[in-house]
């Protein structure tokens, strides 16, 4: 199948269009027109190779919405016409305690990405979301509710169930305090989620101009973190504190907050080790733990909670002309809140 | 109330015999004959002063067990005559969420610790348990089982229950895999416990000459940590693993062994932060926790516990005028694996 897409071919590289195949549908195989696809910071790090070497050419993009067009012949989860999402990976085992578990991000075997992968043959390279088709096991796919902005679904993709999964696992609902750390493309969707959960939810950004938005999503509070001295007086006072910044930070302060068997869970993959003392985590019998995105079954959890509670992501929606100047301002977070490719403009 | 026992008046003093007045029973108060009062590494830590500034005189020893001799009149929980144990901390506010959870030692006032600490007049020094006589609160004191060694008791006061309540805490049970890092004072509990529980129990030791002891003591496996690439074969196969080494080391390979959702809980205080990368936590949704001691009904729960299976602590027991060598050794790691004070020697 005939794809129009953008690829990076080195490190050093800017995007640039790029025509590749799609397989044809095996039986239980989905085709979709792409609608709209998200930046991720995570395709940064992997197209200019932060995160170590990478598969060149590399079609980024994990955070794919659109509409089936074509199904193989065993397909029975999806039909021709109904909307679509695809997120960070495209397979995994399925025999591992954490596949059978629907926790396929942590599958012992290793998920396999939708993108900077090699299929598990082993030798077909795994083209991403930068692209206007996408074939998809529809295993491995979600439905969309259909009363959702489509723009903005595409980050729930990877940023929405990034922090919809930590929230549920760690229990953010009513009578419970919960610390988002940093409003980004992250940051932004853990402050819906949390706040549509029934959480107190309190906001940590060393950006004081945040705020009314912070507000306008749901938080309770934002607290400006440049003064670490206002972190001293909500000591002992957090069930769940979020950490999305990817910065190199001080978790000390983050984990005083913490009272009684709270939890701080990491998400971002900083450059150093946090440094962490074990009396700050013996004082309260507290947890440093971290999260990864969320599997299959949450996804469609998350989905239809979005559904429910009108959620998506803020977006800024751009041609595929734009990528490159996309991904310079996603570095210098000058984005509210995520960069989304329309993918008719492939 | 006379009392002898034995104090440190500095820092850099040694100890030595000391007289002094226990406070006469209120209404509530128990008074108790010490039989044995166990050595802890903690004591040395703070009577040197290694923990920062210290109260002195110090009488140290917060792992007391003896007979009550005396009682207030309210006191309903204990007749003379019976068999008591005392612990780490000899009062806490019984107003906080953590001391009406029966969590007192992590009372939001802080617990009051039975030395090196002020009592909650804020001006009486608390004497500890290196001495011959003790009165305590009856709330803070608890029953002995009469089926035990009564110098393999006193220990189950601190180490004991210091192992116990995280076992309980993250659910060490039958199916879970848990490992015990060290085989001291504090890990040989933790190997006792976890098997007793009917976990699959693993010691990871740098000394292989106490595979026999471990093995003796329940231990499934021992694994000498010399070898750090011994620790490669077992990523991802641990559901909890303890910490009881102070000494300052790399977490990492532990924390690879954890599988998913297992969380390593440390217990000691090294001198050092603790280095942690975040994408071992991201991995497998992994936690690092710390946990301190047990509360009040923890520490009832697992003296009841000791007794249907008949565990107590394996000891040296000694005479008070071999205190001072007995603390050299402790440093030394020369003992197997607690010194216990006769406390008719005092």
């Amino acid at each position: 199948m005939k794809t129009r897409g953008y690829a990076v071919t080195s490190a050093k590289a800017p995007l640039a269009d790029f025509e590749f195949e799609r397989r044809s549908l095996r039986p239980r195989d989905v085709a979709l027109d792409i609608y709209y696809s998200g930046i991720c910071h995570s395709d940064i790090h992997q197209a200019r190779e932060e995160w170590g070497p990478a598969i060149f050419p590399m079609v980024p993009g994990h955070e794919i919405v659109g509409k089936v067009i074509e199904i193989g012949s065993q397909v029975s989860k999806f039909k021709v016409g109904e909307l679509i999402g695809v997120g960070v990976f495209i397979d995994s085992c399925k025999n591992c305690a954490s596949c059978g578990a629907g926790l396929e991000q942590y599958c012992v075997e290793g998920m396999t990405g939708t993108y900077n992968a090699l299929e598990r043959d082993g030798k077909t390279i795994a083209f991403g979301g930068y692209s206007d088709k996408f074939v998809i096991d529809e295993d491995y796919a979600v439905h969309v509710p259909s009363n959702l902005e489509l723009s903005g679904v595409a980050p729930l993709m990877c940023a929405g169930v990034t922090l919809y999964s930590p929230l549920k696992n760690w229990n953010a609902g009513p009578g419970k305090k919960v610390g988002i750390m940093g409003l980004g493309g992250l940051g932004h969707m853990g402050v819906k989620f949390a706040h549509a959960l029934g959480a107190q939810t309190t906001v940590f950004s060393h950006s004081p101009e945040k705020e009314a938005d912070a507000k306008a999503m749901g938080a309770d509070h934002f607290i400006v973190t440049k003064d670490i001295k206002e972190l001293d007086k909500l000591k002992q006072s957090f069930d769940l504190i979020l950490n999305t910044v990817s910065a190199d930070l001080d978790l000390e302060p983050y984990l005083q907050m913490l009272k009684l068997d709270g939890t701080l869970v990491v998400i971002g993959l900083p450059g150093k080790p946090y440094a962490i003392n074990a009396g700050t985590l013996l004082g309260q019998r507290r947890s440093l733990a971290g999260s990864m995105i969320g599997g299959m079954a949450e996804l469609q959890q998350m989905l239809n909670f979005c559904g429910e509670h009108n959620i998506v992501s803020d977006v800024e929606v751009i041609k595929s002309d734009y990528i490159n100047t996309a991904y310079d301002r996603t570095v210098a977070s000058d984005v509210k809140y995520r960069f989304v490719i329309d993918a008719k403009t492939f």
